[in-house]
């Protein structure tokens, strides 16, 4: 089992990635955490150490995806 | 069974998110088909009417969800 963290803020664009991609992803394979940056601040340092430049973003098998882009992580500090 | 579409133009971007997050979709819920681009234009019109504008990029539950940036639709003319 992988872990996958699918970083948000709760913007619409947040949302529809997160029911349409991470929802989506294999159960089998991968753990989905779900994270909101805006209500989880002391968590954007170890989004902006993974590359997570903006929101929505998945980081999983050691990449970051941004998805589409709903706000900026320098944005939400 | 939901389709899902990944358009891509074989940019390193691409093949990174082709493995990293369309092959991590959930296989009993979705048939994904993958189309490159650059290799196969007449199919640009479609992705076009699907919102695309960048590669790469998934479709899927009637949205279309953009991966990081690889190239422009433009640029695949």
């Amino acid at each position: 089992m992988s872990k996958a963290v699918f970083y948000h803020a709760g913007c619409p664009v947040c949302v529809s990635a997160e029911s349409g991609v991470a929802g989506a992803l294999d159960p089998k394979k991968y753990e989905v955490e779900v994270v909101h940056l805006g209500e989880q601040k002391g968590r954007i340092p170890e989004a902006e150490a993974a590359g997570v430049k903006s929101v929505p973003a998945l980081v999983m098998n050691g990449q970051t995806y941004h998805i589409n882009f709903g706000a900026s992580i320098s944005d939400l500090k």
